[in-house]
């Protein structure tokens, strides 16, 4: 039996789909994928990946994507593993609705920010030729344009929206956590790991201003419980080759 | 105990949360919400869910919202009636990854091109000074925005979009069904529901313009599959007090 994990560095939706592994104990191969070098464009793994995105589950040959899709996959795959996912319908509810709203209503508007930071160092390292080649590899419709958005700036407006959302979360994500210990109740959850990659654990960095340490207090006390978790601890030990040119886009520096 | 469904006509979100009752043979206590009337925005209404949209669960007092965490909430709640939800780990994993993708990349598009049918209707018949009053009692921002676009009119380039997210929608969902009976493989399942509820049942009426019986002959097919199905036909026969005039939004008419 083999369990392969092809992902990038430890952020955002790579980070998310390798925490529940170390959290959980689960034995697996990593398998680094260099985004500096559009990998995941390339013909092998698009062979693996038709929509060329990171992280992709192989298990035993069965091709799992999605991070949401395949962190649900992993507790119905490996149910004599310790769980991440309430044992009640309630709980498991809970934790979804958290899931749904992160997918949907926070992952693409930290990111576009992220991207947004990458801007001057995209244009000052590919060449353009070299652009239009790269955009032609890019399986997704919506991830071309996400490129070609990112390389001629985000408008001011896409960006005004990107961070009103935040701000939207943030807020309702400090109110449920001034009640709650964590997103699906007493229980440590995907949905924690979920805003912990995509928001929780960057937020401060790539938005200073939101002020989030005495905006939103429980929400960075929740943080620092989650990096704290042992498999967070371990996922984020993980290598990192970003180069530190994009730096800003890890959130590691600016 | 008691299980009640708060829903609007079987269109849409409504059709989909109250499909998999029927299907299952779930006994529950059906509660028709206005929309006609703004109920969903109402004092009593936002007190059960406060983000003042259908449907809503109400299972001895607990309250689930989001049709996707509803339809899974059934399944895990109400393990002994027929289910909807593969028994394996890969046909759950399938069954999420076409719920995800409908979710996310589906039904904002098909909806937006219904609201933009009203725009007329609605300024019609809604006062300038009381469409004011009626926003400020939309609790979510972006319900909030899309009414005043909605009134405004989307932009060309907002519906171009839209349109070419269910283009590729198409394209993808009949590649898919030309290679599997339905979308989680062999089993009639939560993600057929979705899509059909979301713009399967309703393509050819909102998007004649895409020939969806020549460019799409698999999905119709098994659009005519699913619509045979016994807890389809009897959610669809429910009851529909859609105002004639606004009969272009659930597609009934033009």
């Amino acid at each position: 039996m083999t369990v392969k994990l092809y992902h990038a560095e430890p952020v955002a939706n790579s980070l998310k789909s390798i925490i529940p592994f170390h959290q959980r104990g689960i034995p697996f191969e990593s398998v680094y994928v260099d985004l500096h070098k559009f990998e995941q464009h390339s013909d092998w793994f698009v062979a693996l990946n038709p929509e060329g995105q990171v992280p992709v589950l192989d298990h035993d040959g069965t091709i799992i994507t999605h991070t949401t899709v395949i962190n649900e996959y992993l507790e119905d795959a490996f149910p004599d593993y310790p769980s991440l996912r309430p044992a009640d319908p309630v709980g498991k509810a809970r934790m979804r609705y958290w899931n749904k709203f992160v997918d949907e209503h926070v992952m693409n508007y930290v990111s576009m920010h992220g991207w947004h930071r990458l801007v001057t160092v995209i244009s000052r390292n590919i060449e353009s030729g070299d652009f239009e080649k790269l955009m032609e590899r890019i399986p997704l419709p919506d991830q071309r344009k996400k490129w070609m958005n990112a390389r001629s700036g985000f408008t001011e407006e896409q960006l005004a929206y990107a961070t009103e959302k935040v701000e939207y979360a943030l807020d309702k994500v400090e109110k449920h956590l001034s009640e709650n210990k964590w997103f699906a109740g007493d229980m440590f959850s995907l949905a924690d790991i979920n805003y912990y990659s995509h928001c929780g654990m960057m937020i401060e960095r790539l938005f200073p201003e939101l002020n989030a340490a005495s905006r939103a207090p429980h929400m960075i006390e929740w943080r620092d419980r989650v990096t704290a978790e042992p498999g967070v601890a371990k996922a984020l030990a993980g290598p990192d080759h970003t180069d530190p040119r994009l730096r800003t886009f890890t959130g590691e520096a600016r």
